[in-house]
C-alpha cells in the first residue's frame, strides 16, 4: 500500500506526500512549485498579483508537469478608497520620503490586489486546475460550484474554530489551521482581532476536533520535528512557507535572503548569540493586511500594527517607493520581510531537499 | 527500568512523572499540590501572594507529603509608586465606580506582590524545598547560591531564546519554555514586548536547540495529545495549568468556573456552535503585567492591553472593588479569568485524574 493511499489528504488531492508549499506572493512563481511537486508534494502558485497573461502563463507551466498542483486566491472585500486617511498616513511617511528624496505627490493610488472573480474562474476553466487555495475566506457559492463542477480540490485557512467550522459548511476539501505563528498574512475572515489568534499548538488540535474534513497544520512547520508535532496534534497534512524562502527556486529579494539568514541561526546551543536574533510581528504597514515579518526599521519606527495605515490592500503604495529605494541601497527598512516565528528551516538548498526534510517527519 | 530513572528531568527532579502542575496563584494553595504530588506529579505552590504565616503552614503541609514539591516566587523589580499615573487609571475607571457605587477615595494603594528576597529565603531554609520555581527571571547570584546550598532544584520561564539562554547562563536546572498560548502572566523579563512573543510550536524546538538542560513545554498543554506532541518538539516534560482549573482541589473561582465551562465546549464535531467561543486575550487591566485571560467586558471596553494600566503589580488595587462588586453579582466582568489558549482539557475531575490523562501521552 502506498503513502498516498494511506493518507486520506495525500489521496484526495492526489499527491504523494501529504506536504503543501505555501502560496507566497512576491517571492515565488511556478519555478518553486513544480520543484515541489517533482518532489512528491504540492505545488502552490500564488495568483493574487498575477496579471492574466502571466497568470495563463504560469498555468500552462505547471499543466505541463502533469502532477497536481495548487493555485492560490485572495478573496478579500476591496475596500473603498479613503482619501483622508491616505493622505494622513502620507504625512506620516513624509520624513522618510524626504530622507530619500521622495516626490511623494507622483506616488499613484496602487492598483492593490484583486479578489477571486467570475473572470478569474472564466480564465481558470481552460487550466481545471486540480486543487484551488484560498486566503480571506472563500468566494461566493456560484464561484465554489463552478470550481467544484470541473474538479477542483478547494481549501482555505482558519484562524480560528469558527473560521473552520464556517470552511466545512462552505464546502471545502480540507482546512488549513493558520496558527499565529505563520509568515505573511493572517488569512482571518471572521475576525480581525489579532489579539486573540491562536498559536498552532492550541489552533490545530481544536480545529481538528471541530471538523471532520482533514486538517492542514500550517505555522512552525518547518522540519521533521515539526511535521512529526503536527501529526501527534491530529493534522491530516502540513504546509510549509518560510522553509522555501532561500530555495534556489525562489525569487526572494537579497535584503529578504540577508534577513532570513539572520533569523536562522544554525547552532545556539552552549554558545551565547552574537546578537539579538530577529524577531518577527505581526504588521500592517506593508499592505494593510495583518502580516507577519521580521522586524525591521519602519515596524520599530512607525509601530508594527499601526492602524492607521490604510485597508488591505491599499497601504502597498505609499511605501512602494520608500521599500524601492532602501532596497537599492541594499537595505530592507521598508520591505515586508515575511517569516514565521522560527527560520531554523531555512536553507539555502534546492526545493525537493526541504520537501524531503519535511517527509522525514511523517508518519510510517 | 522505571520511568523516572529513563527521564533526566524526573530524575532531575526527583518524581515519578515529567509532569508539573503550573503554580497559580489566586486560585489554588497546597491541596492541589498534593493531589498532583499524590498521582506522581510535581505539585506547585504558588507563593507570590502568601503572607509569611501561610506560606510556613502550606509548606509544612506540602513537606508532610514526603514527596518532592516546587515553590513559585515572582522576580519583578517593584515599580516606584506613581501617583499621576494612578489618578489617571482610576479616572478612566470612574464610569465603572459610579455604575457600582464605589467610593474610590476609599481604595487602598494595594501593596502588590512582593518579590523573592533574603527574608524569604530565611523562611525557605527551615524546609528546604526540593524544587523552587520562578516567573520574570531569577533572584540574585547570592539568593540562588542559597537556594543551591540547600539542594533546591530552581526553574524558572523563558519567553524567547535570548530569556532561555540567560536562565541557562545564570544556573537554572531546567527551562520552562513557556508559549504563548499559556494562561496568566507572560514570564518575560529580556523583554516586555508582546507582538514578538512566539507561539510553543515555535518557541519550544528552538529553546530546545539552544541549550544544554531539559526543557519544559508550558502553553497549550492539556490532554495526551498534546503532551506527546510537546515530546516530539523535545521537550524534557511539561507544565500544564488551564487543565487542573476546575478541579475540585482548586478555589478557582465561581465566576471563573463559569466562563472556563462555557470555553471548553465538549464536543463541537459536526454541531455549528451554540454562539462565539470564548476567546482568550494577553491584557493588563487586572494586575499591570500582560497576561492571558478569558475576555471579559472590562477587556472589551477598556481595551485588554491598556498601557495606561498601573504598572505590575499595582494596577491590582484600582479594579479589586470593581472585581469584588461585579463578582457579588455574578459576573467576572471585571475579575482576571486566567486561562490558556485550549480550555479543551479542562474537566470538573480530581487532580489526579487530569494528571493521568496528560501522562497517557508521555513517551513510552
Amino acid at each position: 500500500m502506498s503513502r498516498a493511499s494511506a493518507c486520506p489528504l495525500a489521496e484526495r488531492l492526489g499527491i504523494a506526500l501529504p506536504i503543501i508549499q505555501a502560496p507566497m506572493a512576491g517571492v515565488q512563481g511556478s519555478a518553486l512549485a513544480l520543484a515541489v511537486m517533482q518532489a512528491g508534494g504540492l505545488g502552490s502558485l500564488p495568483a493574487a498579483a498575477l496579471t492574466p497573461e502571466l497568470l495563463r502563463a504560469e498555468l500552462a507551466r505547471l499543466r505541463q508537469a502533469g502532477r497536481p498542483y495548487n493555485v492560490n486566491f485572495f478573496c478579500h472585500t476591496p475596500p473603498l478608497p479613503d482619501p483622508a486617511r491616505e493622505a494622513a498616513w502620507r504625512a506620516s511617511l513624509a520624513p522618510y520620503y524626504a530622507e530619500y528624496d521622495i516626490d511623494a505627490t507622483g506616488i499613484a493610488a496602487g492598483a492593490g490586489r484583486s479578489p477571486f472573480s467570475a473572470e478569474l474562474a472564466d480564465l481558470l476553466e481552460d487550466y481545471r486546475p486540480p486543487v484551488v487555495s484560498f486566503h480571506f475566506g472563500l468566494p461566493s457559492p456560484a464561484l465554489m460550484d463552478r470550481l467544484r463542477g470541473w474538479g477542483s480540490r478547494i481549501l482555505s485557512s482558519a484562524t480560528t474554530v469558527e473560521e473552520a467550522l464556517w470552511l466545512e459548511r462552505h464546502g471545502v476539501d480540507a482546512v488549513i489551521a493558520q496558527g499565529l505563528e505563520a509568515g505573511g498574512h493572517r488569512g482571518f475572515f471572521l475576525t480581525r482581532d489579532v489579539g486573540t489568534q491562536l498559536g498552532t499548538f492550541a489552533l490545530l488540535p481544536q480545529i481538528v476536533s471541530a471538523v471532520r474534513v482533514p486538517v492542514i497544520a500550517a505555522g512552525g512547520i518547518v522540519d521533521a520535528q515539526t511535521v512529526a508535532a503536527a501529526f501527534a496534534l491530529g493534522a491530516s497534512g502540513v504546509q510549509a512557507g518560510t522553509a522555501y524562502l532561500l530555495c534556489p527556486e525562489t525569487s526572494t529579494s537579497a535584503v529578504h535572503r540577508a534577513a532570513l539568514l539572520a533569523a536562522a541561526p544554525s547552532q545556539l546551543k552552549s554558545q551565547a548569540p552574537a546578537g539579538p536574533r530577529s524577531d518577527t510581528a505581526l504588521t500592517t504597514l506593508f499592505t494593510g493586511g495583518a502580516a507577519r515579518g521580521i522586524v525591521n526599521r519602519a515596524m520599530r519606527e512607525l509601530g508594527a500594527l499601526n492602524n492607521a495605515a490604510p485597508a488591505f490592500p491599499l497601504a502597498t503604495a505609499a511605501i512602494a517607493p520608500l521599500r524601492a529605494a532602501a532596497e537599492q541601497a541594499g537595505r530592507g527598512d521598508f520591505s515586508p520581510l515575511w517569516c514565521g516565528q522560527n527560520a531554523r528551516g531555512c536553507r539555502a538548498v534546492p526545493a525537493a531537499e526541504i520537501t524531503r526534510s519535511l517527509a522525514a517527519g511523517l508518519p510510517a
